[in-house]
């Protein structure tokens, strides 16, 4: 396919590190890249479920110490799909050894620590990316297109939610393998920095940028077992985060993400009205936006279920036929097709880190507001 | 309201007496009739339920004998709203009377008897309706007009079903009160004159004439206690109904009716496929049809979901504001209407007699192949 | 049917008037009602209007004065299904005069209106309600049921919305006949009045009393022609009003109105979420309700989409058969039974006035939350 | 992984030989095979194309001639991904060479053909499965399991349909590059053997046998364009088949398959109802199926829209967590990972190409009925 190699040093094999080993191997085989990527070593702390990675993934080589992997030679490209508390200094130092950065979001545990590896990557110029993935589910690139060609015209309302309901269980966890989510000192926050950042990233793609909020947050239960230290402690982290937000353009928006919805596993849902159009979107059925054109005669005027599979939707002339469906990987692989195709181009592939630091300017005005009662201003 | 009355004796205080008794008091509130429905007299056999009918509802007087009923001279209309078997005798009966007639569907058990009843009205030459209520859903008279108009084009498909599954249960009895649709005297047949019958109806108001079918019935429960008898005898009506067909403009079609659809309570539902347009309503949610336009922009292409409840639908400027539904009893007020408003003009409401007697055609077609194993013309 | 009659006086003969009226007939054709209605007296200021309301629904006199109305012997109850500026006065004045009362929501056009309100009806000690008809649709009431058998457990979540595009428009006057919502005036407020209250009444009911709340208003569109004086002037609705709420309970909401949600006529939605099992309802197919109950086993648990037409569904059992729907207009058909059922006992038909006084707090709080950008006690 | 090597000659770079290509890759990442596939060879008849697949996807080697690449020493599995013409040659021929042999369905254009093949592949003793893959999407293989328990009790119906539209338009010609599929003598039947084939496989896995059957099949445009003549030529396949059946437990079936269903793409369907429970699903949202379960308490008794990305759901264990949903292709994966699986056992991976073959029988008992007028028994 290509000729050049891209040399991928890859930090965590845990749900992220198989989203993105899996975005290598995939972009090669359904785009035509001018790179090919070329997976020199992951790094974990646990060196046998960092060797069963690498090989299930092909990667050459493994790594227990992350510092030893952004100084080694051989590698172009260090990606970050390991918790939030080591994204701010892996980042930097990996920048600062003049490698590409790919992270996971939300970029760091709140803005200060986003700004640093911001300025560290601007400082060495090296091209970077945060993995905000439902960008490039075809449907929500496509709500993109229609917004930007002004389909929709004035804007008037935005909402967004992002329900689970996997820790409704007095007995589940805080911390270890699989439930650092649960620990603030390794999450940075709860559904906010997780869930919520999701929901903002899309928004302000779709609708610019977000001016003030009002939040509220709450932690349903209290205390949990610590896997760490094996007793019960306060759970620090937020399960539910909710605000109110008035954007640059004038529209209204509601925001939710909480993980005590009962009945929801993973329900992303994004809708947007325009004067002249609308389009609402659901990660349970992600190959579908609901379009609705004010311009349709008046009788047979209805929100059309738009099943997005065809080769004039995005990305989708890669892939297979009319109707039939792709899944939730297939976003990492395009945003990885991006990420390559960018290299060439002065483009970068968004969001680079610059980018989504916006979403940590309102996630951390969203936890000051919960806390201070009053509307705060994102500063974006 | 109207100057001219209306004067009618109703026959049957069941569901469907209840049904056309609702009927004709909502019509003079919500729409402009020429005539004033006056309730003279409702019989039924049970002198009690027949009084309890009148009370309710504001007849006038009773009948147990409905030769007497329809010997008054205080009556213009009979409405046969009684089980099968005796809508033959009464509305040939009423028709010699000189008195206008409705009958609810099907028409008679048969054809052979649909046809005396046809000849007789025409004899007299009186007005008369079958109460085939399902045209009149506001949703399903605008997929008649959207047809009418071309909007489809050339015809392909139609696939229509009606799934029930109330008789799931061996110690569910045939005959007596509300059971008399398992009790093939009184009822003719199962779930063909029963439920495909509508099924039919639709069908053909909405892509004309069926020429051939091949059907298949069966009777799941063999043997059922009869209230009449109190002996268990062999149940003689078909629990479910299927057919093929192809209509007279050469498209293909699936029907299927059954009481043993576990989980369906009253789904009827149907489709049509057309070059350029299809649409497809589901009576669960009676207020919408389902409207695909191929020339819709490629991209945003996709099943439109209507509601139909603005003044620009059939009936809606009659009841409330956009978005606010209506239910099933509504169809029968915009037939009464509808037949009112006909009395007055040379276009018959449809159906009469004689446009529901193709309906038995066909049901007789399905209940021939079904035992001929052959596929039968319809004789439309 | 009944005995004792129940003399009404109806003010209004617009959109609500023909509801109420129709609610007054059918509910004694559907329900066993210990009074019988008598439609005494319509009043309204268009004395030609008046009196063709009480044609087609059978009041016997009309009325131009509601003071005249309200001062006639022969009334047992004044129904107010007048604009929400005249609610205040003509309640207080019926029942000084010893009337029963009922009253179109919202009760006044605020909370200090409503407390005199609520004061008079009680001095009087007349039986009164507000027509908050959506707690009366059967699958809302069913939802009641099943929270208040703690079938959900402990509610986390409560999410509510009441989204329409009627106003989209630059050209639609403020004021005057069918456009009184617009009117600061005569509505009190825009939305907040209107839709968010019955988003409101509905959400305290099913999950009891609102603590404080963090709201956004704003009006889209800043000036009209007002009908009545001629000339553009400033709007002083509120065209959309979103809030956060933390309940009594402890759980968390979004509340949203709006008639600039293109694409949607009428769509009011609620979700709750509890422990066990959550619940959600859609006006726009209004027979239904989405139950998740957790209890069930993994492998097949989901969203059951419970059709409410069936005979152990509240309210359905006077209605038709399973699977067939009924529509908006019910709901008043049920809420005037249920008052009149109420009359011999000691339980009023809910909301009372007092009831109905809870609302008012929280949208008085809403828009002072608007204003001062702080979260505000409901002082519920 | 996996010591042994599986080394694998394709035929076909088409749509299929992307599907087999990818699932070959993707088995390895997500599944502990036994064996690992190596991608010895890739043949088709235009060589630039053959080499362009073998560089994207990892074969060492082309073959431009089917003959030799099944003489080949260095190749244990013969997967034929050619259209229907040339299974019948290539997997005989495979067979004697005593290769394992994988084919795309329908095995043969006809059930003789098919005969030869599964006599070839029977005598060799040779490990053989036919690519039915929609048995292997999780939401299907589910409502298996479901059945196998007998959760549903007495099946009393199975519906099933295949819907697509791409083929209405006069100027598509047949034949040719993606349009073998129109061309009778390539593809054997139209979608009789295409689509209808998919349905039939999945509802006597699911169902059991088909006894008998009334079918009929219809061609919209007679004459296109042939590609490869350069002339416009009768069209010989089938653009519409539908058929009622029989099933040996006794239930009664409707099947359609057409490419004149306006609106849809590929939406295959599928409903089965039992006494106790039904199950439908739905290609185009195919992380789900919709499951009702009669002994559900009645008031709460609905439809469960269960969504299929748990861990206890099949398959989706090697996947992602709850909520996120995998697509068409991952059908593909499992049904290779299950053959792999099963060369260590007694147990073929299913459907064989004995079992595939009963598929055969149906399609030719349709098309015979289409043309007798009359049932006809499957021979099943």
């Amino acid at each position: 396919m290509a000729g050049k190699k891209l040399r991928i040093g890859l930090v965590g094999y845990g749900f992220m590190g198989r989203t993105h080993s899996n975005a290598f191997h995939q972009a090669t085989k359904f785009f035509d890249l001018d790179y090919t990527p070329e997976l020199v070593a992951v790094c974990g702390r646990d060196k046998a479920n960092a060797e069963a990675h690498a090989a299930r993934w092909g990667f050459s080589d493994v790594e227990t110490d992350w510092q030893k992997l952004v100084e080694r030679d051989d590698i172009d490209l260090i990606d970050i799909a390991a918790p939030n508390d080591v994204h701010h200094d892996i980042a930097i130092a990996a920048a600062n050894a003049g490698k590409m950065v790919m992270c996971e979001k939300p970029l760091g545990r709140n803005a200060t620590e986003s700004k640093a590896m911001v300025a560290a990557v601007e400082k060495a110029g090296v091209a970077n990316m945060v993995w905000y993935n439902y960008r490039r589910i075809p449907a929500v690139t496509l709500a993109k297109q229609l917004i930007d060609e002004g389909k929709l015209g004035r804007i008037f309302h935005y909402r967004a939610k992002f329900l689970q309901d996997w820790t409704i269980a007095d007995d589940l966890p805080q911390g270890g393998a699989g439930l650092w989510r649960l620990d603030a000192a390794v999450a940075g926050s709860g559904v906010t920095g997780d869930l919520l950042a999701h929901c903002i990233d899309t928004a302000m793609w779709l609708n610019g940028p977000i001016d003030t909020v009002s939040g509220i947050t709450e932690t349903f239960i209290k205390e949990r077992m610590h896997t760490l230290t094996g007793k019960v402690e306060p759970v620090k982290i937020d399960d539910a985060s909710l605000f109110l937000a008035r954007f640059g353009n004038g529209s209204l928006a509601t925001f939710e993400a909480t993980r005590y919805a009962r009945g929801h596993k993973a329900l992303y849902t994004l809708e947007i009205n325009g004067e002249h159009a609308s389009i609402s979107w659901d990660l349970h059925d992600l190959n579908r936006i609901e379009y609705f054109d004010h311009s349709d005669e008046g009788r047979v005027r209805g929100w059309r279920s738009v099943h997005i599979t065809d080769g004039d939707h995005p990305y989708m002339d890669k892939w297979w036929v009319p109707g039939l469906s792709i899944g939730y990987e297939h976003s990492f692989v395009h945003q990885f097709a991006d990420f390559v195709a960018s290299l060439n181009t002065d483009q970068p592939a968004m969001p680079d880190f610059r980018n989504a630091l916006a979403t940590d300017f309102v996630t951390d005005a969203v936890l000051k507001s919960a806390k201070s009662g009053q509307w705060e201003a994102t500063g974006a």
